[in-house]
């Protein structure tokens, strides 16, 4: 996020107090590319953007504030808004809904060089082509640090797959990751630069910085899962919630969670963990943000790309592991309740 | 924004680091009306909210930040969240679209009484009523201020009203009022307090800090506008953008303005302004935040609940009055282009 001191405010790269608001706003448009006007008849510019939407609508939103969401010393800009495009689209992909649009409102102070508000963008368009959504306008303003509010818009064909659908006898899957941007936070917080690290670290730093969800994989279990959550908060968090909101217990397979934190074994060696298998296996459970998609089908129905991990049984007990119940120890935010 | 220290984390009205993100977001959730079904068939709740949309979509964005939008002693709770979704049903509005839902994003310090968040969520679900639109749902972040981040979302069955549609010839129309927010705005920096401010100027500073945009005459004119704008800039700002969207010049009426300023002189007056109707004039050319919505028409299609202000003519001079032109002096963050 801090850029040579040379390039603050030079002519090419002017803080945003130094090119005003008109300036700043046509610098961030001219990095959009024009959205396809079949989809969007009029993109941004005028009071609001005008779309066509074919089947339901489906709307999503996450703000990430630094200091509270990022940290700027480990996060740059591009990657920043890779992270804020990625975990709106992969909540729109959790109801079944293929991405339409992104809002954006953009806060930052005046002193802030115009590259960080323009590299967040070129993050987010890319990321947003990758998901074939397109930018549809925002919002300016200022404030005491860097804001990134997003609204993600996606639409609906078919049935809304809700977290309430499970069913006793599903499997539980997996398609992408869990517990590795987890293990990239607790490199940053130890200190490991992503650039000096080796390449099986800096590979989980990179999730944490800009995770890119496994869209293509979410849509593909769209038509037969019985729910799909984004599992932004980690699997006992919201594995949990599918588990509440459907009124079955979930039970984990240790095999599958073993194969999954395998990865993750390097990490918790690295950070001198007496028991690196347990911690891996615990940012395995816990840990949120690599935005994997946990979804629960028909046993003979398991789609190619997805992982079985677990079974949906009769009961409310929640989620186990070998028979014991896995406690939800992700962020929340304000800590109050932990 | 201060409520009374004895109330503060009391078990009414916990901070939200007392009551964690779960519990804000329960008595939040608990605040909002359910949406009707027909319209909203998945609200507030699972990853995302699915409605049903007659017609193309309308998005827009806006955002509120606290000590750059806004100052909490100058804005409870309740009204800064009518204003912060008055502001984006008003461009809803200026698209010649009928509003459909709002999608909220709020952070706030963890040292925050519980209640201005329900206070905002109040006063955003108030002002989402009267325009006829749902609560969609949204996120909750840490921060170290407060943050009111909207998107709006409207339908659109006719032709959307831009703002370059305006021609040679049609009269430029407003329904609402001009200057009112800004000459509440000078009020509240001169250290006037709404409560014992004689009525007609508390009337201005309620209008600052709780805007009411006329949403039904906005309806009213959508059909037959050939463009149209919300003032959230203020007219010349505003009415610049159409006219160099549309390639004429707009001549203001002096008759008309000077009417329109007329209920701002006792302010200019109270504030010992040497030239009280000279600054009722400028709030009235220059201020934002009313709301109010600036069209142009053929002369003789003007509706009810609409008035004449001016011309569009050929040319591309801009805004002028009695044959000056106006300048643009309406607040712009960053504030380095001005």
């Amino acid at each position: 996020m801090t850029p040579p001191a040379d390039s603050v405010n030079s002519a090419a790269n002017p803080t945003l107090e130094a090119l005003g608001e008109d300036g700043v706003l046509a610098r961030i448009l001219a990095r959009l590319p024009a959205p396809d006007p079949a989809r969007v008849p009029v993109g941004p510019g005028d009071d609001a953007a005008v779309s066509r939407i074919e089947g339901r609508l489906v709307t999503t939103a996450d703000m990430l504030v630094e200091g509270e969401d990022f940290l700027p010393a480990w996060c740059d800009p591009v990657r920043l808004g890779v992270k804020a495009a990625a975990q709106n689209l992969a909540d729109v992909h959790a109801m079944g809904a293929a991405p339409h649009g992104l809002v954006i409102s953009l806060g930052a102070p005046g002193t802030t060089p115009v590259d960080v508000l323009t590299g967040i963008m070129d993050g987010f368009a890319a990321e947003a082509r990758r998901a074939g959504a397109s930018v549809l306008g925002g919002d300016l303003s200022g404030g005491p640090c860097l804001i990134v509010s997003v609204t993600a818009l996606g639409t609906l064909t078919g049935p809304a797959v809700l977290r309430s659908g499970a069913r006793p006898g599903d499997a539980v899957v997996l398609a992408g990751t869990l517990g590795r941007a987890a293990a990239g936070l607790d490199l940053l917080l130890a200190g490991c630069a992503p650039e000096g690290a080796p390449a099986d670290l800096a590979a989980l730093i990179e999730v944490q910085r800009a995770p890119r969800p496994d869209y293509a994989a979410a849509a593909t279990i769209a038509g037969s899962a019985h729910a799909l959550i984004d599992a932004s908060d980690g699997l006992a968090g919201d594995l949990g919630r599918v588990a509440r909101a459907s009124g079955v217990a979930a039970a984990l397979d240790r095999d599958a969670l073993t194969a999954l934190a395998a990865p993750l074994v390097p990490a918790a060696r690295a950070l001198g963990d007496p028991d690196p298998a347990a911690r891996a296996l615990h940012w395995v459970l816990t840990g949120g943000e690599d935005h994997g998609f946990i979804a629960t089908v028909d046993p003979g129905r398991i789609p190619v790309g997805w992982t079985r991990i677990g079974t949906c049984r009769a009961g409310d007990s929640g989620v186990s592991l070998d028979g014991e119940p896995v406690a939800d120890t992700a962020f929340r935010h304000f800590t109050g309740d932990r």
